[in-house]
């Protein structure tokens, strides 16, 4: 941890002073009705007021602030979430993850949900193909999905989204395509497999306030390549999470922190005279790659 | 300070995990070209997460704060800036003004700036009035500017502004009106005196997303009566504060967590007929405080 204070200067008078106004501002949440609300605003001020305290935050730096969260609220509306992207480049979305999918018993990592998903993706069967019309290189996903347990979790469905290789989801198209996105269910054995694109690099938004903020503190605002998977089962954990490309130079530097080393995978590249796993003729290079699933129980 | 944490039960290798991102997160920051830049970055980040572990952030609560800074956003304009009244209700604004204006051998106590100050007031003489139109009981004010060492201080630039009796400054309305607020110069003994009104308590505007709050977490919107200052001398620092009536009943919940025990002053009530320090026939009951400005150097 970077020791970011200063405070080491400040004489006990002041201290005191600083002291007694956070003590003022925690005891007057000391009566909201409702105890967990009062203890998040409590642990919000005391960790606020620290972090004031630690750097001496200037007024014209307070000032610069509120014009950046103004600014942040301005460019945010039904298609794009500035503070949704903050929260992310802050690896605050990250960590709310993680302290919600707590390790368990090798259970697989979860990572980020991002923007992107929507409801009502098309189905398809095992060893369907999710492209639609998206633009890309062929990538055959296999896989199996079991319990923490070792036991195989049959009829778990299985989302699966990304992005083409122009770097775009369906949705940030204004034409209504749906592509680059389908769900499945694993089979009796809890096995699955789908044809996919290669995931490939792209920038997160980064034409707002955001965008500036990573620009100013030298930071890419490009995620590392990932394919995007939501695995649901009655009585397990749901599972919210990506797989990463191996050698993806990307992988160290992810803007909002999503990468886990457990979720980056092998994509092994094929040239296009390799028969396919599943005899499909692409006619052009392809790529694989094996994710296999674990869940962790409900409510753990 | 209320121990809001509830990590305690996290098993080491989560907390490996946590504490690993948060590394990663704050290292993100190492290149930012400028230095204080950096460091507020990586302080931020470090008291964010604290705050995310700490209370054991749900997913539906980080979208419920993301819908809450939205909503913020999108009743912010040039009017109506509700991230400032954020920052206000959570003593941010308090704390900020703290640190900038460190207690310094007798000098007088800074508190919260506000959102109505304006610049170019009416220029008024020792003894003049503040009021213009403004509604409300007459109140005369009358002091002294000196330095920590009791030196008077000569043509201090005394700037003051407050709410009418109805509860609003003049930029409130939507007529250009110019009332409750002028600037004075202190004389060649450092005194000044002025006729404004006597303080009246107000709330914080409170039908936007802070008002909600505040109602969430039974708390009053109202802010303590107060009447403005800004004191400004070459060479010394610039005082922004109030002062207060004694005897307010807000004192001990005013929403913005501004009163300071040293602001805090008589305002003796005195009936129509009692003669004015002035000799001024003011035909209603008035009022009459002390206000002595203690302003410590510039750059303590």
């Amino acid at each position: 941890m970077t020791d970011t204070s200063t405070a080491a200067t400040i004489s006990e008078e002041q201290r005191a002073i600083e002291d007694t106004l956070v003590e003022t501002v925690v005891a007057s949440f000391e009566h909201a009705s409702d105890p967990r609300l009062k203890q998040v605003m409590q642990s919000l001020t005391t960790h606020l007021h620290a972090f004031i305290r630690d750097v001496r935050l200037t007024e014209a730096e307070w000032q610069t602030a509120i014009e950046f969260l103004t600014a942040t609220g301005h460019i945010t509306d039904d298609k794009r979430q500035e503070f949704v992207l903050l929260s992310d480049v802050f690896g605050a979305s990250a960590q709310c993850i993680s302290v919600n999918n707590t390790a368990y018993q090798g259970a697989t990592e979860a990572t980020v949900f991002g923007p992107f998903f929507t409801e009502n993706s098309p189905r398809i069967e095992s060893g369907g193909d999710i492209a639609g019309d998206a633009p890309g290189e062929p990538c055959w996903v296999e896989g199996t999905v079991t319990d923490t347990d070792g036991r195989p979790v049959a009829g778990a469905r299985i989302e699966v989204w990304e992005a083409d290789d122009d770097g775009f989801y369906d949705v940030q198209y204004d034409d209504d395509r749906v592509s680059g996105r389908a769900h499945l269910y694993s089979d009796e054995d809890g096995g699955f497999a789908f044809w996919g694109l290669t995931p490939t690099p792209y920038p997160i938004p980064h034409d707002g306030p955001v965008g500036k903020l990573l620009e100013a503190v030298g930071r890419s605002p490009f995620r590392a390549s990932h394919l995007h998977f939501m695995v649901t089962a009655e009585g397990l954990r749901t599972l919210v999470t990506h797989i990463f490309v191996r050698g993806d130079e990307l992988l160290s530097k992810d803007s909002v922190f999503g990468v886990k080393d457990s979720l980056v995978k092998d994509f092994v590249q094929h040239s296009a005279s390799t028969p396919t796993p599943d005899g499909r003729e692409v006619g052009r290079t392809w790529s694989q790659t094996r994710f296999d699933i674990v869940l962790a129980p409900a409510g753990v």
